[in-house]
């Protein structure tokens, strides 16, 4: 996985998806890792950012909404949320948010 | 580390915190704790989500960015924010961004 995200200067936007997952791989880590890097190849994809603990935290970062909704109905993708779902999540949140300002080191 | 956090029906906001931590503990752990449990005493807070594993995510969930701001500026706050800076953390972004949509199971 990546480190931090290099993203431009806002506004865009933020898929802050959190997620508690079921017990055993049930063919999680594989299609996870897919949609990692085929998001990565989606119009409009800035970066994205993921830490797992007692639950898990994946920030994606996008250019604007047609982005992220060109990537929520991309084929494989759809495929994997319906499996993320039936299988994989006991619970997830999906946050969408527009990034208004940002700083650091 | 609380789960997936209860927020209310969009619009709010959430603060992206992403980092990576230098090595060693530094009194980081216990000041991490603590700012999390001070957090949660502030006026406008939402919620607070994090894990950690080669990058950092913590997100905290708002009511307005007047209680963002007034969490910034709280004087326990900045003196972990000094700290942050000059020892626990080698990188760190704070992306400030309005949820403007939610969905989940």
């Amino acid at each position: 996985m990546p480190p931090i995200a290099k993203t431009p200067k806002p506004p865009y936007y933020a898929v802050i998806f959190t997620s508690e997952r079921s017990a055993g791989d049930n063919g999680y880590g594989e299609m996870a890792a897919r949609m990692v890097s085929l998001a990565a190849q989606q119009p409009g994809f800035l970066g994205i950012e993921s830490a797992r603990e007692e639950i898990g935290i994946t920030v994606s970062y996008w250019a604007d909404l047609e982005s992220i909704k060109a990537w929520k109905d991309n084929a494989e993708h759809l495929e994997a949320q319906s499996k993320g779902r039936s299988s994989w999540y006991t619970h997830f949140r999906v946050r969408i948010s527009k990034v208004e300002r940002d700083y650091g080191i």
